[in-house]
């Protein structure tokens, strides 16, 4: 590995420090390297704060000055809620301007690298593409497809089973693989689920992690509004934003309960309840990333609308042989109707194991 | 790790080499050490020749004399198809032995050790034991419970289907996934199926990896003798061994014909035939291991009979939501009954991964 790839890996873990904490911002890392010697790196901050060239320029300070910047993700050009990036490293003095990838936002998408060319500023791009394409996975697939990153979450039995036939789902999977879905709430910016879940389970779909800084909106599927008014969510709707979809037509006594307990009520045509319309709605709030905690029939919906970017599926060691399937796709009879998909990681959680994988598309 | 541990661990891998060329027999690996060198190693070769002993004794000469023997299991002392290794061991003025665990054969059990010890020899035992005890599990089970050690093999998706709703199952795994099942029926001595499988797949069921020198058994449960005389397994019965499980009253001709084309038929009465029937006679017929790569029916009859000692699942990436699940355990109606494992490991076949567990008892 040479200099500028070991730096360049620096920065890309740099990176990692912002993940969870930037949406709707991407999060970026930033290295400046003078002499052979770091200067100064930084992290995207948090929604209106420095970006992570500002925090490395400023731990740099004047050690800038003819250095040379590794950023994971081109530099933004323009002034939203903090400066320019690329004004902030003209300013500094960097000569020199590595970046991993160009950011596809429209505003910025190649802008940048020519208003740091445009002063002079030697400028190559088109490093470690493919990682950090995965790390900005959420934002990526936020500004490319206009709608959130989707991840679907499940746990069940080594055959596929997330409940028995009577329907008792709870604690499939142990502690600490529970513990990994508290810090994938903490990382994604809504929960989705169906009532299904809601009248079986009454979770609370929130992040009960020690430290967790905000919680998660909570999206409910509810065409008929069946949510009790005692459930864990209604009663939890002033400490956490929570939006339930339900159907024109629904009895205005309950709509409006729900609402005196803080819910926002979305009323939508029947029909128009699905994946993508959800999906439309949260893109529009500038929501990065969402995770689908279902049941079968709505992680079935959006399986089959393929409105999945990812899956992260807990599996317990054990066989079931019986029971509520994970998934109902009836419309497939044979195996070439499968929904092909890619391992990308399997990790143990406790004696429970975590298969993370993506779709084949 | 200090040298005995070292030493020790050497012969546990030289063990390794054995593996599968030594069934009804343990295979076990020994290490001749003097002066803090190697002088010897050895482990178990085919049935009827050297045991592990023999083969680091020849090693090591006239070297052996005064040096420390580190060898897996408990020497023999009995004379079989080949001489008592306690004797070998004696006669070659070996003065120290340190032995993982107790050959539980109660021709053995502890009578190895007494009898190098009456001989003056300086003997310790008890290194390894849990890694040891799995080496050999196939050969302890068999000892132990007086039953084969049965593998269960399955492939499906991620959510856990075996074939579409078509019934058709080919090829859910890929190359690499095949290849390993070849290797694991390289080392077990019997394959056990199902009619189903028969007439769904046509399998061979043998070993096709270059080199294999020898074919399992293959036992077929066939009550009413459905097996077609054009099937793979009937018209390749005279080069591998074949036995049919049927029930009494098939008809005369079709017996005689499956007769003439080299299967063995086992009349039994029809409700005789069962996981604990079929495996009480392999084991009279010395074989210590075998699997079960059967559809749904035949591996939920052993799993219900808690005689599956484990499980090699390969999963491929993918979900197909509907078809014929892995098993079927209908008497299960909730969570509490599920059968609980222990994940072994989890490895990576190409595309595919392979999760081996354990029953927990």
């Amino acid at each position: 590995m040479g200099k500028l790839e070991e730096y360049f890996l620096k920065a890309y873990e740099v990176a990692e420090s912002g993940r969870g904490k930037t949406s709707p911002n991407p999060f970026a890392g930033a290295l400046i390297v003078k002499d052979n010697a770091i200067v100064g790196r930084g992290h995207t901050q948090s929604w209106g704060n420095d970006h992570a060239e500002i925090q490395a320029i400023k731990a740099a300070g004047k050690e800038a000055a003819g250095a040379t910047m590794y950023v994971t993700l081109e530099p933004c050009c323009f002034q939203g809620r903090t400066p320019a990036c690329t004004e902030a490293i003209i300013n500094a003095g960097i000569s020199r301007v590595v970046i991993g990838i160009i950011d596809p936002n429209p505003r910025v998408n190649g802008k940048g690298i020519s208003a740091l060319e445009e002063a002079g500023i030697e400028v190559k791009h088109g490093y470690m593409e493919k990682e950090i394409r995965q790390q900005l996975e959420y934002y990526l697939t936020w500004i490319e497809k206009q709608r959130p990153f989707v991840i679907l979450k499940t746990a069940m039995t080594l055959d596929g089973f997330i409940a028995g036939a009577d329907g008792n789902s709870k604690w499939i999977t142990g502690a600490e693989a529970r513990k990994r879905v508290h810090g994938l709430r903490q990382e994604v910016d809504a929960i989705i689920t169906g009532i299904g879940t809601i009248l079986a389970d009454d979770p609370q779909l929130n992040c009960r992690l020690e430290g967790n800084e905000s919680q998660p909106l909570r999206i409910i599927i509810d065409r008929d509004l069946r949510i009790p008014n005692e459930s864990r969510i209604v009663t939890s709707a002033k400490s956490q934003k929570t939006i339930v979809f339900c159907s024109e037509g629904c009895e205005p006594q309950k709509m409006e309960q729900l609402q005196k307990a803080g819910i926002q009520l979305e009323v939508r045509e029947r029909e128009a309840i699905s994946p993508q319309t959800i999906l439309s709605y949260l893109y529009e709030l500038h929501l990065n990333c969402v995770i689908v905690e279902a049941g079968n029939r709505l992680s079935s919906a959006f399986i089959r609308a393929d409105m999945v970017d990812k899956y992260f599926i807990f599996i317990a060691p054990s066989l079931l042989g019986n029971g509520l399937k994970a998934f109902s796709l009836t419309e497939n009879d044979n195996l070439s109707q499968r929904k092909k998909l890619r391992f990308d990681t399997i990790q143990y959680y406790g004696d429970d194991c975590l298969v993370i994988a993506y779709p084949q598309r």
